[in-house]
């Protein structure tokens, strides 16, 4: 499966190496990602749900490698979000374990001891220590996850290990995902090439039982822990933590990124450092692309939607009113219909309860003004409005002629596709 | 229509007065309600945005009528609700004119024009002052209210008012419900009986175009503005604040409370008259009546939820976890699908960012307790959980073991049929 890519030509340009059709936001073609120097793949069937598809991945990492997380906000976090949290104090990372199907969440005490089993066997086929070993599950919550199938398979994984197995690493920690995600960037630092790999996982945002959101990115630049730690946090911002696909937020949610620090440039030790910038540019953009295809995954969903809001008192507020926006039921349901009706988006600004003026907002469907002036727009054109969320893309920009607040958030619509998925998961 | 509330031989024991079935959730039978001594109620149909239906209702109100009311919290609130809020400094009222079909909302500096020119023809009907009319207007945003045609029919409607026309009262004021709204009950003040009626529509919380809440409640105690005041804010808290379909907020919601003080009892001055007792708890039992009956009509509703909170630390943190389950999609979908799915309880419970502890809090669904101690519950039955959630009435208890703070609301399931009313209204 390795490839090396020092025989392609062009960096820049990634050649296309697959080409499926499964939802109807799915990519029409993946990347292809590129070794890293150190990082070996591998996946395995340990049977934890089902018994014919691959549900375990381990990433064996090299020496040195730096490791950063962002994790879910919910109170009720899983046993491996907490484990994950604490193994950052080391900023050291050296092996990635993750299966599907459990997410080894409310499990109570035997939860928490089913991570250390985990960490600690992997530690051990890897070579390393537990506290450099980071742990991700998900599927289903509440059931005892069958640590003995996954401990059962981590020799032959530690040893089958190849370094480009992206697509397959993929394909083994999706739950109700209809297709895998991957990306990919290089960045220029100091002059030197470094490369970015990125897989996720998620169906929604949402959901501690099939869909929660998992992200594991790589790359070879050489940067402090803490360095690191900063840039992750920003590129989740307008990435991860801007997409929503129903409101509901995962108990297990986990970005990590680590890097190998095996790129020819110096070590970057500051944040302020201007060598960051275009991998800063990059790292942002994989993160970016990674979240659209969870959003164009999403549960039922038919469209794409992006809610832009400007001219808000504050970047919190153009937030909190986009985020009203995309999260609300009656809007997505619109947009489903192809139905322009931007009262559901008068109405989600309003029970927002940040600052916003009746008379002062404009709101646009694509490049159709359809409210201004606290009235439908003046050239306000039905039929134009109703081509505008027609399409697979549809763009909600409200200007709440307020202030410079501005943010942008990446939601799906409401299918009946959703209702189905999620009336019956379980049964 | 009339019918002497004093032939009765228990106004305790409301006569039904008619049986339909229409939504799975509708009550089988409404109440019978009496007349209010110079109350008058009369529909018409003034074609606004069918032609066959009747789309107003006037009623006309005695001299020294007393109101009261309650308003949407949405920052774009339309132009009838704005008029409401400020004639109510005023405490008094002779009329109230509502038109389904159209909500005048987001109709700019016409739409408060179109209030203002409805109340003063509203006035001269009745022989009034403008600023004792009252206005709620429901059905389509943005688009013009179509005044001329209801004034056109208010000569004939104040004279042909009747006091017993509640049932065609709460029936001209629907718009996607698919049954009237009525509640009656009987009071004690000071020993002499007190009549309580109200009717209200809705069919979520929802929308500004079609769903809006609307509810409007009648009494023939004596009751001061102030006093009248504080008795609604207090009833609406446990009724129609403690209720949610879709999340969504209307910009239009209204609940009046008009009192006539044509009871015998000498007047009630102070909020903490102790002769309120009973008025005060029959308030609440109509306000939660119709509360309820709106959640029953939900769209596409076919569960009835009551989720109720308990030992959180405060009784907002109470209501904020407990709203977040009754919002979740994921919740609502697995309860519609008959899934005993207590890891989306979690979840709910952990995305709403109030003080919670994994491994003290307990879920119960029915009678079945489903999770403690951070993991499923010891004695936990598959089929006697899935049991609680498969019939038309379902209750989620959380006890989240910290303190002493504790909510309940009510909500419905979220099904197809919530996709496909929503998702095609305006097309």
């Amino acid at each position: 499966m390795a490839r090396k890519e020092a025989k392609r030509s062009s960096a820049k340009k990634p050649r296309w190496a697959l080409k499926i059709h499964r939802a109807p936001l799915a990519p029409e073609r993946y990347p292809w990602l590129p070794a890293l120097e150190g990082v070996t793949l591998a996946t395995g069937i340990a049977g934890i749900r089902h018994r014919d598809r691959p549900d375990v991945l381990l990433v064996s990492l090299p020496a040195n490698t730096r490791a950063a997380g962002v994790f879910t906000r919910s109170k009720t976090a899983s046993a491996p979000v907490e484990w994950c949290r604490r193994q950052l104090r080391g900023g050291r990372a050296r092996a990635l374990i993750v299966n599907s199907g459990n997410a080894n969440a409310f499990t109570g005490r035997a939860g928490v001891d089913a991570v250390r089993e985990v960490a600690k066997a992997t530690a051990a086929a890897v070579g390393a220590l537990a506290s450099e070993v980071f742990v991700a599950s998900t599927g289903v919550i509440g059931e005892p996850l069958p640590v003995g199938k996954i401990i059962g398979i981590l020799g032959r994984l530690a040893r089958d290990g190849s370094d480009g197995a992206w697509p397959a690493a993929a394909r083994a920690i999706m739950t109700t995902d209809t297709y895998p995600k991957v990306a990919t960037a290089v960045a220029t630092v100091d002059g030197h090439r470094v490369r970015i790999n990125g897989i996720a996982k998620g169906s929604g945002m949402i959901a501690p039982d099939m869909a929660t959101l998992l992200s594991f990115v790589f790359t070879d630049a050489n940067i402090v822990a803490p360095v690191l730690q900063r840039l992750l946090r920003e590129a989740a911002e307008p990435s991860f933590n801007s997409i929503t696909v129903d409101s509901d937020t995962s108990t297990s949610d986990t970005l990590l990124l680590f890097a190998t620090g095996s790129a020819q440039h110096q070590p970057v030790r500051r944040a302020s450092d201007l060598r960051l910038a275009d991998f800063r540019a990059k790292l942002n953009a994989v993160l970016l692309d990674l979240a659209q295809q969870v959003v164009r995954d999403g549960e039922g969903a038919q469209k794409l939607i992006t809610v832009e809001v400007t001219g808000a008192t504050s970047a919190k507020s153009a937030r909190s009113v986009a985020l009203s926006i995309a999260n609300s039921p009656l809007v997505k349901t619109a947009i489903a219909g192809g139905d322009a009706n931007w009262g559901r988006v008068v109405m989600a600004i309003g029970k927002a309860g940040e600052p916003a003026d009746r008379d002062k907002l404009a709101i646009r469907f694509g490049d159709q003004l359809v409210a201004e002036k606290g009235a439908r727009g003046g050239r306000y054109d039905e039929a134009a409005a109703t081509r505008a969320v027609s399409g697979r893309e549809v763009n909600i920009a409200v200007d709440l002629g307020l202030g410079k607040g501005r943010a942008r958030i990446y939601t799906c619509d409401l299918t009946e596709g959703y209702i189905r998925i999620n009336g019956s998961y379980r049964s």
